[in-house]
């Protein structure tokens, strides 16, 4: 059994810590204000004092704090023991908060793995969580016995931004999902339907046309848009055109499916009406040092 | 074996005239520009040479033409043969459109069914194939037999715009899951990871999230946001502003996402940061005659 330190005793600190009790691990836990300890210790769990004791306490430290900000300064605060350790941060951020935290581990001498959970407190240990790891492939080979406690664990690669990156790209898929779903709901509730009602045609519906996803990946990575058409973009502009428009008859907003309109107009106006509506992705992309610059461009990149 | 008249010959006409030939229908078809019946004649179909006669040949007619001015056309020049007829209208078009032609049609002395097609030109008569209808119970169910052999045929009620209405709500809820894929795959794809590799991780995790529509369903139908809320709208809010900063970090357009980002903040500034993020539809929703005014609500019913 691993000796494993938690700091950070929120809600899915707490998921992290119990489970990791379940296995039969000896946990050592800290919180930055105290009193969240009470339970886990009931459990087994030992606190500490102060950060640093509780990673001195370890071979391997689990950091769930509130952000990057919070766990900056745990890392400040154990600056001068950290060196030889390993720590996995699973703390929400982005990918350049994450490279950024690598950069400082590394610096004090420290193994260091990003990680993104995919899943909220009451799933961890479940069959359905997903747990996102890069940086440190050493600290993710070492500990992936444990850490597989947690929920399926998925080393993505060395760039330790790659996981938070991955982990915000699967929120804002689920976003989308989330988008539609109030859009069509709330436009046959506009003649009383109810949603339950609503959905037993919905998600079937919303479950078939993720086949086309696959499509429009490939027309992606080949660049190739033009290639097996079926309904072009010109022809699914009007449509969504009169979707919106029959949005605003039914008195309910348009607002979260404007921007797809938008970018479908611009593509369209670009000249690529005829093509598939994977063509928007063009206008959406980073451009790249080296890669062509797509025309029609929504943004120049990194612009806000 | 049924009489089944086809007016409009487009790709989705063409592919709806096939399949009642394959079914040893006695099909009759016009099209308004000449030209496009010879392969369906060569299948056993017969071409007349205006709306009227295509309409007297059949017990039944299909229209499915571009649009409701060109519905609105045929009907017309149909106008003084139409009393006792059936008419069965597949034309793309709005809730506001069905109803008007529906009433046009009914002081002519013909019976409306309205329908809308969830399926493209080569899926129809497939597995996958659905198509809704409303409108004139009485012509659904003396042609179901014959519909049926299109694909799988829904009747949603007398009123008219119900087929149209749900036709466009599930096209909504499918333009969503496309807005989160395109999202999430130019995301990862600004650090130059393929879209068809990336999707192994999305597909399955949008398939799962998904789970969480009948939960919203249930707070929508039930106006109650605040029960059983594992993560909360606040806490949404700052994971989708996260996840729009690392967007803009990574090079990548926003547009997509924007609006949700803004009815989160919306919401919670109204004070239900601590309700589930379902809370968004109060903000979307009609207003009805008789229903209480939701609060923070985003634009006047009808505004454009």
């Amino acid at each position: 059994m691993a000796n494993i330190s938690i700091l950070g005793l929120g809600a899915m600190g707490q998921a992290l810590a119990t489970r990791f009790l379940q296995r039969e691990h000896r946990v050592t836990v800290w919180n930055r204000t105290p009193g969240k300890a009470a339970s886990l210790i009931a459990q087994g769990a030992r606190e500490r004092n102060s950060a640093a004791e509780a990673i001195a306490a370890s071979d391997v430290t689990v950091i769930c704090v509130l952000d990057y900000g919070a766990a900056g300064s745990v890392i400040d605060a154990a600056a001068s023991i950290l060196s030889g350790r390993a720590l996995v941060n699973l703390t929400n951020g982005t990918p350049a908060q994450a490279r950024a935290t690598a950069k400082r581990v590394a610096e004090l001498g420290a193994e260091y793995l990003d990680g993104g959970i995919m899943a909220t407190p009451p799933m961890i240990g479940g069959e359905h969580a997903l747990i996102l790891y890069s940086g440190s492939r050493a600290t993710f080979d070492a500990h992936a016995d444990s850490l597989e406690a947690l929920g399926a664990a998925n080393y993505l690669g060395a760039d330790p931004g790659l996981a938070s990156l991955h982990d915000l790209a699967l929120l804002s898929g689920m976003y989308g999902v989330f988008a539609g779903f109030f859009h069509a709901t709330a436009l046959v509730d506009s003649e009383g339907i109810r949603s339950d009602s609503f959905l037993r045609l919905l998600g079937p519906w919303m479950a078939a046309m993720m086949g086309e996803l696959p499509g429009y990946a490939q027309k992606i990575d080949s660049g190739r848009h033009g290639v097996n058409v079926v309904s072009n973009l010109g022809m699914q502009a009007a449509s969504l055109e009169n979707i919106l428009t029959a949005t605003r008859e039914q008195g309910v907003a348009t607002d979260l499916l404007e921007p797809m309109l938008e970018l479908f107009r611009q593509r369209a106006s670009a000249g690529f009406g005829h093509e598939d509506i994977s063509g928007i992705f063009e206008l959406m992309r980073r451009t790249r040092p080296g890669s062509r610059v797509p025309s029609g461009r929504a943004k120049p990149a990194g612009a806000p």
